[in-house]
């Protein structure tokens, strides 16, 4: 038997199923064998350091088209740079769509774009509005292309997307196999509030929490779940903030519901506290749903164990503090309403779950894989990503779990002017990022050319078997 | 002492809170005692039979004006007369808002017809436009004048208000102390299934219950909760047709949301099969919500005894079978979307419920008191109705317990053409009905003359202590 | 129309189902009627004072015989008298059965000594030991004299009845028509944690509460409703400490198990830190279940608001603190396993509740009366009792709301030499007691005769309908 | 790099994490790589099967002794047998401890008689009797020899152990790292529901499943949990037998109590109606839990899908049909209650839950492997079993997905004379099994020798971190 390109030698291998002692080894790009013993041509030493798939981030927000055709400020070089760092690998990023225009264009300038990308990627399609063409023609062309995930805003204008045509953009995932994630809050409420508080005076970043506070995204999960309950469409709820909202979750999976959860590290690490900083500061801190209360993050960490909530993500978002495009695009003085919502974190993400979930005892070293590689990578039909198994791409971080260090904007390498775990001291980082067999981080040095990553068209999620009827015995494929 | 004017003698008192033998002695309409020996002018033998108070329902359709200047089909003499028979003596019914019009010339209109009432009634004030001028100025003059609670259709075009509307309707409810009564089901999902059904040419009454299965309902129950316990606002969630949408409100009492509900007969008695009937038969059995499964009359019961739903109406809806008016205002060929949905019941209601409940055991004869009249007159502020107990407006019903009959739509004596348990045994029947210590129906003759009946101004609920502030600290008085 | 003997005219009646301004009549020691502007020969005058039954407290241990031939230090002449200053009108006590004896003798002398009694009163009988006579012939023997409740504790030495003694029991109350009151704590947990607490030197009160956590009590709570689920035989739970063990309760109750919960006022005011005051001083507020943490009140007013809980007695037992038959009885340095548990509280009960509940808006008025004085005698079959209606005897109590006070140990007048509630400021008092028509205490000052208190048979509950088969349709008459 | 001794080719590679085409070498009866064109000495062409983790089934009660001397039917040969024909490569089976008697000299004697297996094994440790050298001595004697798992039966004479024994031996497991295993139904109401049975004469076999009702079962399993969470001591629940029981778990799981819960193929095959066939024949069906009612499996397969059980054992049990020593022990005649319970299905597990559960799609051949070998072997520290991963034992089964056969007793090839399953048409079924690295079955011809089979010491399971104290803070290591 030949030896093998290349063998990541007596590490400690972690699957989300368990961990072994054992090496990795390698050809082609992509995992031959794992075992004792193993001989290669090349030999990374593991020793000492765990062996893990390289994380998979589904949810990062990525050089971003925005209506005007300028984008966000991340773009996919600095992104993938961010990811290598933090040890992941594969990201799924956002294909935009505006209101009045088709998919196809606004798709193929994205498509460009991500060309430059080091990472491997795959694209969601947001759906704005979900005309007869869109349901028609467009969706199945995304699914034909291997884009099989369509994500819908309920709220934000103007991404906002009604019953209605989340109706429809549920019954066209269902005819074509598409996954459709879903931001939940409510539209109306927030809005309401938002004019109540202005008028009141009361226009500080901390007010953007009071704005939506858990209620009205705990009434907007339970409506996504409903309708697509309806139409028997899985979904995903994306960034799941606090225990009240996931509970609703848990009782629709016990009765069989086909919803999935995401939480993202901001839950688990930051408060709405954070946003009552002084100034301008609190801004750093916006996201939505807005973090919660200081006892948010250990009910969030009860239902990751409880497998409520099994993918953990970033929400990677591409808004700069200093400059003129990010948080103060209204002007330093702007009012939370005018500031935009998102926080950086695909760099950070992986380092913050070891530390905060292994370190700390509160999840197991293969459910950090899992939350953080497995489960993405199985739900979105990422194949051959998210795990250390024979066929599998050689995607692989080597992880010291007991360094410790301090996470720094410096460090986090995007193109982003801060980051909201600065200072924060964490357990456990990534010494080593393998993209397909091939090294592209060491020690925080990343060495992989633009224009290397690759778009992965993604197959069929495998995890449902239409029954072909909604409820009443209605054939949904008569819905448009 | 001297003798009363009419003494109730000899019967079985029943109230809200137990049974007893005794008298009820009566003066200038009003109770004015409840004893044992009561010596009157005049008596009424009640020996042998049940003496409680004369039902209140609240909620019906009478001479309900329409946008062209028609009104339904049963007037204020007929549902009076219905009601009477039926033992009930009190009502609400409704003023209707349209759309870009202000409330003030309609509801006068209204007060107009209602000025032939023999029944004793208020109103509430449907809201379908909640323009500035509505919210600021119309509705604290309603609450002026004694009409405390708005009715809020989250479905139906064009009466839909969307979650805007409806979070500035409960805002000004709340800062001027009315209650909000809901319908709730889902409007996007209905037009959008039903469109879908009409596409197939699925037009049959059945598909009317298609068109709104019970997640519809369910998911619009749970939002009309989270948005009223945003703003800290007690509502009224109205028809509730089975234990799954039940068992959501029975979640947010038991967290203490200021959330009560109300069911009706047809939930009870009725099921989808009846609108399987061939041919247009179907339409007489449609109302919204649909009629469930033949188990659901049982869940129902069982949330009736635990508290859940405390009040039992009729939702009288004035529809005809034959005319044009009616069920075939769109024609005899109409499809299901077509056909106006209600059924008629103000005097079916309590027979159907002593029948079905008190004659089964399913509850005490203090349990329908409750019910049908207590907890009504009680939660809408209806002071003096509901309760026999000294000060108390002398509404009295005298039933027989044990007597056998069969509803007809002749002995309903409403305006309807119809009624849906045409046929139906019964156990238990009104033989004497009073008003304001005026007998009024004698053996199904009703003797009272039309506009003798009083608008009953109400008084605030004192149900709650508006704490003043809702989520996060803002003041509710702020919202508008 | 002759005039009333008495009539208390002028108050505000408050009745478990409302409130309104009336005046009550009476005949014979009977409410003869309630009405306004009634004459009577005598006229109290209520103005300004709410009228409502006198308290009914199913739940206080008087006199009760000890094995040795000895009792407890209350007597059913003290006991009437703190009862009557507090406004409690009737009481069930309870009569002992030694293990190896039967019930009759030990009957036949507390008969005797109850005859003493001022309050009118009822006898839970406890069953210790359910030999096949006490089965066969004493439970039936017990109901045909009235004594239609029989008493359990799942734990205490000697006291406790293992679960096949519990089936025997609940067998026999389903066959005879009694009803089943529980004391839901483990036995063998509380057992083998007092035993590691001694062994490890943890003697003083506040241990008490460490051998006993809400699990300990949960589980038993769970385990009586299942097995009087097995056999479809009603219990009452006794003292209900914290929300915890009333949800399991709750859970039951929504599927129609037939359960009902008692809370006692310790629960509500009381916390376990009371038992950790210096030295023996701690022992004052040993109860058990134990008094909870902080944050148990609102949980149990919240349940008692929602229906869960719908009564609250006292509990009180009639151990001194300075003598040695009562807290001391094992002397100043007994281990907390030593000292008996128990509370005085009949005199205090109803205040507490009015205070805490009613003057904190926690509870109306009508809710205070149904807790403390009209669903107990209905649950027990106490008829007559804890109503205000025409035939129920004419045990009134005249309160003045606005009254503030503060609680000391002279004010209970109980033999008891100490009140856990000692300087405790409240709102609201008892002004006047009626027993039967007969004023019994003014301003504190009681007049009752000792003997003329009278014992009460009771009927049979008539809350269910038994169904005469178990699951899997094995007739329970065939069990004993 | 040299050639591995035996290389399994070709097929399609299972884990509980996912499955892809591999090959799996191995070398000195390990798994030394998982890998694709790995070359072997030897090869086997898996080609068009699926290559699993031998299963690992945790529950077996193999030659139990008897108090007699005596043993059950099924020896250590012919249950290896069995299983290897099953797709079974591990067993922890059951050594007995006698009231009375120290557990040293019949687990002596256990190891003896289980040195003739071929299968791998491990033991369970029955403590009926927790004396203080039990407890002391005895207990960390045990884990000391690697068996770490003590069962505990709620019921059955003479087995039963009561609360305070069970608090004794969850106390001792905590303390040294054992795991403890339950089986749960209330003693008392089965013995007092069997007494009234056989006194009504019901004693055909039928009839057990009468004196054991579902809230029997879930009654213990609530206690069990509440003991177990009062102690903070990890247990496993054995063999739920429907989704009520489960629910509970699910409760307590949700919670973060540390439970975890088996099922077994009977209660998601069979039901109540099999014990009513005519004649003896019903005994063949009898086991505890009984099978439940017809609709009990989809709700069991429900709890599996959500994780509320995790496991899938045999429960096998070695007692023949026609012989004396069996289900006849009591006579041809004998009544429910003296025959014994338990059915055979080490060989079938495997077989059974495929084909109702991978072929009919209600779980993945992941779930599958889970639920069969990596569960079961995790949660009781089996090192090296239940996975395909280098350094673990290469226990592995081939199976064919596709093939359809019937279940006969021949086929299953146990001592026992009967199978329960028998007729019974399964579509999947092993062609191959292989117990470190040898080929001990193949097309249903067993070819391992007796006493190849090892005893597996079992390390701690790593699941918990015990916190040391429990509720109220008081040291768990004090207890006793």
């Amino acid at each position: 038997m030949s030896d093998y390109e290349l063998v990541i030698a007596g590490g400690t291998v972690v699957t989300g199923d368990g961990q072994f002692r054992g090496d990795i080894g390698i050809d082609a790009g992509m995992i031959a064998a794992v075992g004792t013993g193993l001989r290669g041509v090349a030999t990374i030493d593991a020793s000492g350091l765990l062996v893990m798939p390289g994380g998979v981030d589904t949810h990062c927000h990525v050089e971003q088209l925005r209506s005007d055709g300028t984008t966000d400020e991340e773009s996919f070089v600095t992104a993938s740079t961010s990811a290598f760092v933090g040890g992941t690998t594969t990201a799924i990023t956002f294909s935009a769509q505006f209101k009045g225009r088709p998919i196809g264009p606004s798709l193929a300038d994205y498509r460009a774009r991500a060309a430059h990308a080091m990472m491997d990627y795959s694209f969601h399609q947001i759906i704005t509005d979900p005309t007869d063409e869109v349901i028609r023609d467009e969706i199945p062309a995304l699914v034909a292309e291997g884009i099989r995930s369509l994500k819908v805003f309920l709220t934000y204008d103007p991404l906002h997307v009604d019953d209605r045509g989340f109706l429809r953009i549920l019954a066209a995932a269902r005819r074509h196999g598409a996954l459709v994630t879903v931001h939940c809050e409510n539209y109306a409420a927030i809005g309401w509030m938002t004019e109540a508080l202005l008028a009141a005076g009361l226009t500080a970043p901390k007010y953007h929490a009071w704005s939506r506070p858990v209620m009205v995204e705990r009434e907007a999960t339970y409506r996504a779940i409903a309708l697509a309950e309806l139409v028997d469409q899985p979904i995903q709820i994306f960034h799941v903030s606090c225990s009240e909202v996931a509970e609703e979750i848990a009782r629709a999976q016990a009765r069989g519901v086909k919803v999935w959860a995401e939480t993202c590290p901001q839950y688990l690490t930051l408060t709405e506290s954070d946003m009552d900083r002084p100034g301008f500061e609190g801004a750093k801190f916006m996201c939505s749903p807005a973090p919660r209360g200081a006892d948010a993050a250990e009910g969030l960490w009860a239902q990751i164990r409880r497998g409520t909530i099994d993918v953990v993500s970033s929400d990677h978002s591409g808004y700069g503090f200093e400059g003129t495009r990010g948080k103060r695009i209204a002007g330093a003085e702007a009012s939370f309403r005018d500031i935009p919502n998102g926080v950086p974190g695909v760099g950070a993400r992986m380092m913050l779950m070891f530390s905060e979930g292994v370190a700390t005892g509160r999840i197991t070293a293969s459910e950090f894989v899992r939350v953080t590689a497995t489960n993405p990578a199985r739900l979105f039909g990422l194949t051959g990503k998210g795990r250390l198994e024979p066929g599998a791409d050689a995607d692989v971080v080597l992880w010291d779990a007991g360094r410790r260090s301090i996470i720094t904007n410096a460090a986090m390498q995007h193109a982003i002017d801060y980051t909201p775990y600065e200072g924060r001291a964490v357990t456990g980082m990534p010494v080593m990022t393998l993209r397909r067999g091939v090294v592209v981080m060491r020690d925080g040095v990343v060495t992989a050319e633009p224009g290397t990553g690759r778009f992965i068209p993604r197959g069929p999620y495998d995890l449902i078997e239409p029954s072909g009827r909604v409820a009443n015995g209605f054939e949904a494929a008569s819905f448009a």
